[in-house]
């Protein structure tokens, strides 16, 4: 007999991983192009982020985050910290950009930095090698790059949701049936 | 002086609902097409739904919730009420597809039902006009329409929610900032 599969997790397959970060720019680009821009500067109250905000923090993520910091584990391992990641960089960086702009910065950041993660050849070995993050603590590279993956498909998460909530009040009854204006994961 | 803008709310507008409406076929694509069928077929664990039966939801919808509820709408107001929507028919009509054939199917019909949209020429007294669910009673065609953008966009959610959760372990201690895996909606 065969074990039923579980459908609920994937063990790291840096293919896989690089199949899923190479879709982003992609997906921003046919989700957000063209939009107003009432609806790309749109968030969801306070000091929540736009689509506008998130593009330049993930811009900012590939420029100063995954692959620096995967560097760092490959020549330093968890003798040096990672340098701290600034959270707030695109609200200084983005000023005067446009969303299109944003769109192919990414776009092309993205792709030379798969094109360097591939480059690499990284055996299990090396996705065991271990880091230091300046707050969670020993990480591995594993981890490090299953995070990638993961932040970039939470940031869709919020993209998405930011636009969606601009018509909570416009849904009128439906609002009960939908989780990402209610509130509820679901 | 002019009053500040609220970035938290955009009134329903019929172009820029449509604008939304038209570019969830190629976000989906973007995001899932040539992905391995672990990941399409991958969910959150027991009655959840993964990328290809949230496909399969969508189809379903084209073909039988939006654009035939806003003509009940137009032809009968609130005197008929809308054929109830069966939320499980893509795991009957999915049987059998692959993946890139519901990508294709979805954005053949959206294309065609935002034709039949645009061909309505909807104005503002069109869009107060009232029709009646089954469930949540008296209900606007704004409202339906406001609600078919929102529902595209939570099923946005939905799929990369499954997506990143398949890594919910190989993150680490990254799960405790992950917000689409630690369950927050932040």
């Amino acid at each position: 007999m065969t074990a039923p599969i579980d459908r609920t997790r994937r063990p790291f397959v840096i293919e896989e991983a690089i199949a899923i970060l190479a879709r982003t720019p992609s997906t921003l680009d046919a989700l957000l192009r063209g939009l107003p821009v009432s609806w790309t500067q749109a968030h969801e109250g306070g000091e929540t982020w736009s689509p506008f905000d998130v593009m330049g923090h993930l811009i900012h993520g590939e420029q100063t985050d995954w692959m620096p910091r995967a560097k760092i584990i490959l020549a330093h391992g968890d003798a040096r910290a990672f340098d701290k990641f600034d959270r707030l960089a695109q609200f200084t960086a983005s000023v005067g950009r446009t969303l299109p702009e944003l769109l192919e910065d990414f776009a092309r950041l993205r792709q030379a930095n798969l094109r360097e993660l591939g480059s690499l050849n990284l055996t299990d070995a090396d996705l065991d090698r271990l880091g230091r993050h300046p707050e969670l603590g020993v990480v591995s590279l594993r981890q490090l790059l299953a995070t990638w993956v993961a932040h970039d498909l939470d940031h869709i998460v919020q993209i998405s949701r930011a636009l969606a909530r601009q018509y909570s009040d416009e849904v009128g009854p439906w609002r009960a049936y939908l989780r990402i204006i209610s509130g509820t994961q679901g």
